[in-house]
């Protein structure tokens, strides 16, 4: 296994065309193309790596698998009556279906939805406690206190993001917002700042998969449940072809990183910030392509 | 389990919604709503049955499965330059996003996308031989030469079908059907019209189960593939909702009947004529929801 | 006024952009390009002309205008029950809204409106029938009998108009035809394959002009009313920039003419087969905006 | 004529249904339903007035009108590489075009457009300063300086508006603001909050009419052009049916006030508070259509 992680690393360094890098903030639009790190957490404890594994990158929609496990323990299935559960066919930032529909996002992967599960997990009260919580979430599910946000990438995206001021007003015209739109972006914000290197990524992902010696987070239902979400919804207008590709449920991020669960056998991270026509990392799901053919490891036999 | 399956069946029998039967043609119009089958082809050989699981049924969709198998082994990866690979967020009868892509379907599995699957393994040749061909395919793969098509129920779609005219004309207009328009709405209303028992559906989908005892009729990385475009497509706009609740990949048809795969395991069919608003069938999702929770089986973990 | 006529026709055949011609039939496509055509009848009997103005040419859909009044003759105000009066804001064979609007097209002039039209003045009888009251209609309005139907390009869209067999078997999806979908398209090819000269089109237009000396086939509110549908309507999504432009009603055919009336003053014709992205023809457009700007007509003060 | 206003004001009194009031502010939801008003000023200087028009009412979206020629005056025909000219066949606040069309508004009339004519005429600079300007023109207009905003109103859209702060985002996020979002929507609430009577706004209407008596605001053909987009665009989703039953250019607003111009003859304000399904004037609407057919004013002959 250790061979075949140093293997896609080398495939991915030797790869010609690396994608774009996103740059709708500045802070992102900074970052350095040519890395890619992949980490593998198995369900048995052992944690191999391969490449910038340890380089921390800004997790963005990642974030969003915590931020639902987080929302669903507060207030369980009632959060289906504001957020769907169906793949949107349309970009992470798309509004058009929010007015077909009424205010109701279609799932919590695209950015309205993911929205509205931030309303959810704050439950009106303080942004700072509420980023408390999901961070001690995180930081519980990876075993590492060291998970943080970059204060920075936040504020650049509050200054910035025009399309989720957009989305988030348009939720709060449709009565689907509790909290204030400020208060939700900015928690919003700063949840798409956190901060991870593929390690602490896989390592956090580990209480997806089910196995005695993972992190008992979420009930197995549950798991099962954010799995199926992630994936049918985890890429966007691109699921379709991850799961007809890679076969595993996954959640990426406009940072560049992906996080993919095998289930009872890894949780499994992957990072290279240059990102295909969808907004997911090219090289990333390219690796994970690759990772999953070798192994043979496929939800679907 | 056989306890199991006739637990699900007394249930089902007791529901007082049993759902609305299909109404667009008459021949489905006319079935008993009052009826639930269930079928369980293990990868052992195995099968076990519960409640009408020998009454036959038009399979409809269900048929887009084998067809595109069919397809895929006679053009290979080609076929997805003329059909995409993602959920469509609408109905099975949809045209709207036929425009929006340009005559591309975004699955094989809506009706616009199986049109094109079938017009691939129709392949401009007679439609006789190629729903023969098709006919042996699932015939081979359920090992039972008594499975026909039901031709009263094909006339009858064939003549009141102007949904499907209207989106095979609309391929044609965008020049992404090879066949003519009547040869390939004759042939795919036939294969809307094969008939079957649960017994032999189960029996017929084990080729998409990983084991030593199925019939190789597909090779593995294709069996896969199949499996996820069901995931992630199988239940048309209903797609999501079938993840989230029973967590393997699974084809519905408008008769009522859905194939259901549990990857390493079984391949199971359940039947019962009344849908529900994504025009799937009720008791049949109910009852693959029970299955899924009592078996604990799901690819997600 | 002759001499502007004689200006337009020279800067229009100078001009180095003459637009696309139709391709979607081939005798459309076999058209030659360079030609110019532009008539004028006015309310008190005089006829000017300049170009091309004898030459025959498809009128397509500038016949959805005499549909319409003949429709509107036959059920009155009914009509609308089955097709909307608002501009579409997509092109002329769209079949979107169609799927938003359950079968009600938006406006007569778009080609699913016009089917109903043609479905409407058709009233279940004989397509013969129904194709000599319209051509009664017209030949009445220009007082000319010799105008009439092209048998060829009528045939020809009816093998290679896949578009419209796609409208029409979707409105008979929708319960919004009468007449069968072979009856309905065999009238509407054979419709919009009258063929007239610019002359003669400038004389059937004036029954929508307000004056004593055109012929009475319409009354003065319904002949304002098909006016204000031909300025909101009749150049589907260019009807705005028409209006913006030129100031006056008109309806465009896909042939490359262009029926324009100025109310209380003339009807005028206008001919040139090369098109602009809206499927209006270019010359013809570019003609009328100097013909208005120039007279200074303009319904707009 | 005054009789006939007369009695247009009493039928309007008489009416069963008046429509309902806008709720979407809370200073709209207060107004009394009750209430209509209607004034001519006609190109000789003349002005007759019947029922309540010279109550104050919130004009709204009819500022639009305004705003576009101050706009126009400004950068000409530069505006339109910012906002088109077709009606959208949707609602007045739609989004959904906007993500189609990469963040050009369909026309300066739905809000999205009036938003980039605001930053238009606000071309970067102080708020305060281009209302005044904007105020300026209404009262040269009207030849009324008692003309003004009202300030609880602009204050109350700013607090509720959060659908056109979700277009104001959208339009920056595709690059078509110049100033801040914040710095447009201030100026935008406050333009709409604009109040006239029935007189003031008939009075005001006046530079579109071409006439030797009125003011000489803009040249003929921007009149003109204004008055296209008023027929076209004006009544949102609506428009058609207008042109259909009106068959005079004109411009709504959500607080009940239509202004409509009879070219060569006359400017007319009609206000009643009630509105229909488009968000247009109910009564108002149904005015307009008694004094056209009862005067026989009509663009369209």
């Amino acid at each position: 296994m250790q061979e075949l992680l140093s293997e896609i690393a080398k495939v991915a360094e030797a790869s010609p065309d690396k994608g774009e890098v996103a740059t709708y903030i500045p802070e992102l639009a900074g970052v350095i193309p040519d890395q890619f790190g992949i980490a593998v957490a198995f369900e048995d404890g052992r944690l191999l790596t391969a490449g910038d594994a340890e380089v921390p990158f800004s997790i963005q929609s990642v974030s969003k698998v915590f931020a639902l496990a987080l929302a669903l323990g507060r207030v369980g299935d009632q959060l289906w009556y504001r957020v769907g559960r169906e793949p949107s066919g349309l970009s992470f930032d798309s509004i058009l279906l929010l007015e077909r529909e009424d205010g109701i996002p279609r799932n919590p992967f695209i950015n309205a939805g993911a929205l509205v599960t931030t309303d959810t997990y704050l439950a009106g009260s303080n942004p700072r406690e509420a980023l408390g919580e999901l961070l001690g979430f995180i930081r519980a599910a990876a075993d590492d206190d060291s998970i943080h946000i970059n204060e920075k990438v936040a504020q650049s995206e509050l200054t910035t993001g025009h399309r989720n001021f957009s989305l988030a007003h348009y939720l709060a015209s449709c009565g689907n917002l509790r909290s204030s739109v400020d208060k939700v972006l900015g928690t919003y914000c700063h949840q798409c700042g956190i901060e991870m290197s593929c390690r602490q990524l896989a390592m956090a992902g580990r209480f997806l998969i089910e196995s005695a010696n993972t992190p008992p987070l979420v009930a197995a239902l549950r798991r099962r449940r954010i799995n199926a979400m992630m994936m049918t919804c985890g890429h966007y207008d691109g699921s379709g072809d991850f799961a007809f590709r890679v076969g595993l449920p996954g959640k990426s991020g406009v940072g560049g990183g992906i996080l993919v669960i095998a289930p009872g056998r890894a949780s499994i991270a992957v990072w290279s910030p240059g990102l295909n026509r969808y907004g997911n990392s090219k090289l990333g799901t390219e690796a994970m392509e690759m990772f999953a053919k070798r192994t043979g490891w496929s939800v679907f036999g």
